[in-house]
């Protein structure tokens, strides 16, 4: 099959096209083709031109508010920023937040920037960079929706819920991980049951409770949380923090409210800013040199940092540009031909 | 073999006699002796009595200050408390930061603890309790000393590295997990080669870095983090915030400074604490009520929250007293009359 080779510059023009021929105002369009063409730009295929289809699907839905303009709510003198998304995409929200965020991190050493009333389908290594670009820390949670059953129980209760955390790295891409507390994704599971292929043990439960490898059998039931109670813990933290402490919805409340997994949630977001800088000062020895020392010593024992592959394929990327295949360009040229009305 | 019945507040005596003949000035003893009794009356033997012999190891070993006297570095106008421990215990150190953290993070929304310089032998579940007392979250974490290799890697590196936290609950005991960021215990392990018992997989390396179910090889190589990669992020994630970022010791550095992991480990430690009520204002609900239906659904599909063993435990020993064999009370007896000097 042939393919193309777009700059990246030239992927995001294309991707912003499509969002505002779909209606989108520019302040959703714009945030949303940064994040899905630096996905596609680190090769992180699940989130990258892949998805603009469910988020156009969830503005068809009426799931998500088009053009929608995020406010600011500053709360001055807290640790707390806040950005209402007014029922559009967390990214521009975040996107207005953030200098905020960073300016209170740094005076106060920690602040926590909070979104609400958000629809959000993307990774989360996209917030996590915005921080350490600064040179601070991050940590950053969402609840997603109910397909995931406690450790001990057997019906799905918590989300995915993804967990981020970054750390800043001079003239080097960052220390950043990005997972589900899910022991697997859901997309995983949907291409075992393509592939016909069992899932490994312990990745699912049936919708009666047991234990099962069966894909079909998993989608109708419950995912497990990863690392067993202590994973399914985390998850819970992650409905406490992001969900129920910021005022938005937990997992199984996004379920109810969508009623459905194949639009994107609307639910909240958490992101928690650390000022290395403020922390250590006073204190022997710098932090970003020192955390050098941990990550050639980790390295050096022949494990991997997390999302080394993801910052291979950006060097790439930036340098010969980001490679589709004829099918992704045509859906591409179709999108931008015919807006919403390309969605069935 | 007979046993006796102590009430709490006299276990609380006769642990904090026990530091006070051994040298410990009376901040020291006093937070030593809540701990320690906090968690014989949990039932938390791990961390109750049986760790005061550890304790003592520690302060004859010349490792710890039994005469330091924390202080308090508020540093006005800014989200960070900071604790210096002088070489001493971590719990006096953070008995002393609590109320000025608490302060903090009602005011902000958001604060963290930074306790410097300290020896710290104790569950951290002490210290989440102490936040949701105050109607807090808390999020704690510490490193250790290294024991854990990290996923992909053969040595030790990590800490089994706990992490910890807690939701308020009102007439309730708080939601709480604490766990080691190590998929079992360096303890468990130890107990595994008392019985002659091999671990299950997946638990440990050998000192080549393979695989082993063997305890007496597994204690001469690696630990491996719980969860795969994503308890080893996390693990790493702990190293970089509650060691180099706080200015203070990290695992391996840990390991190094004392030479063992036989004595309790010198490092620092990070609580962060939010405010739920500062994070939900002005947003529907109230977090506090919206939590309980989150923990009803858990529990209400048959799995279980986290401590409640623990709690079942204290009510009774709030009720009943604290139940000890008679080999217990001769140890208490034997370290009273002997202080250091029982310590071989």
């Amino acid at each position: 099959m042939s393919e193309t080779t777009l700059p990246i510059s030239a992927l995001h023009e294309r991707v912003e096209a499509i969002f505002r021929k779909a209606g989108l105002n520019s302040v959703q369009a714009g945030a949303l083709a940064r994040v899905i063409v630096a996905g596609e730009r680190d090769a992180c295929k699940s989130h990258g031109i892949y998805r603009i289809e469910g988020a156009l699907r969830t503005v068809k839905a009426g799931k998500v508010k088009p053009d929608a303009v995020p406010e600011l709510e500053p709360q001055e003198g807290s640790a707390i920023v806040k950005v209402n998304a007014k029922g559009g995409f967390a990214n521009p929200a975040f996107e207005l937040g953030l200098p905020v965020l960073v300016e209170r991190a740094r005076a106060l050493g920690l602040a926590a920037l909070v979104i609400n009333d958000c629809t959000h389908f993307s990774a989360l290594w996209p917030e996590v960079e915005g921080l350490t670009g600064e040179r601070l820390a991050g940590l950053v949670m969402c609840p997603s929706y109910a397909t995931v059953a406690p450790t001990g129980g057997n019906k799905p209760l918590l989300g995915t819920n993804p967990f981020a955390f970054g750390w800043p790295r001079e003239g080097k891409p960052p220390y950043v991980f990005d997972f589900a507390t899910s022991v697997a994704a859901r997309g995983e599971i949907e291409l075992h049951r393509r592939a016909s292929k069992p899932l490994p043990e312990g990745w699912a439960l049936d919708a009666k409770g047991n234990p099962t490898t069966d894909p079909e059998a998993a989608l109708a039931g419950a995912m497990l949380p990863f690392g067993g109670h202590k994973g399914s813990a985390i998850g819970t933290m992650i409905e406490l923090l992001a969900g129920i402490m910021i005022g938005d919805l937990t997992s199984p409340e996004v379920l109810d409210y969508l009623g459905t997994t194949t639009l994107a949630p609307f639910h909240g977001e958490l992101i928690v800013a650390f000022s290395p800088e403020a922390f250590a000062a006073g204190r022997p020895g710098n932090p970003f040199a020192r955390a050098e020392v941990l990550f050639e010593a980790i390295v050096g024992q022949g494990a991997r940092l997390p999302s080394q592959r993801r910052f291979a394929a950006r060097a790439k990327s930036e340098a010969e540009g980001v490679v589709l295949t004829q099918a992704e360009i045509d859906q591409l040229d179709r999108l931008l031909a015919f807006g919403l009305d390309a969605i069935v």
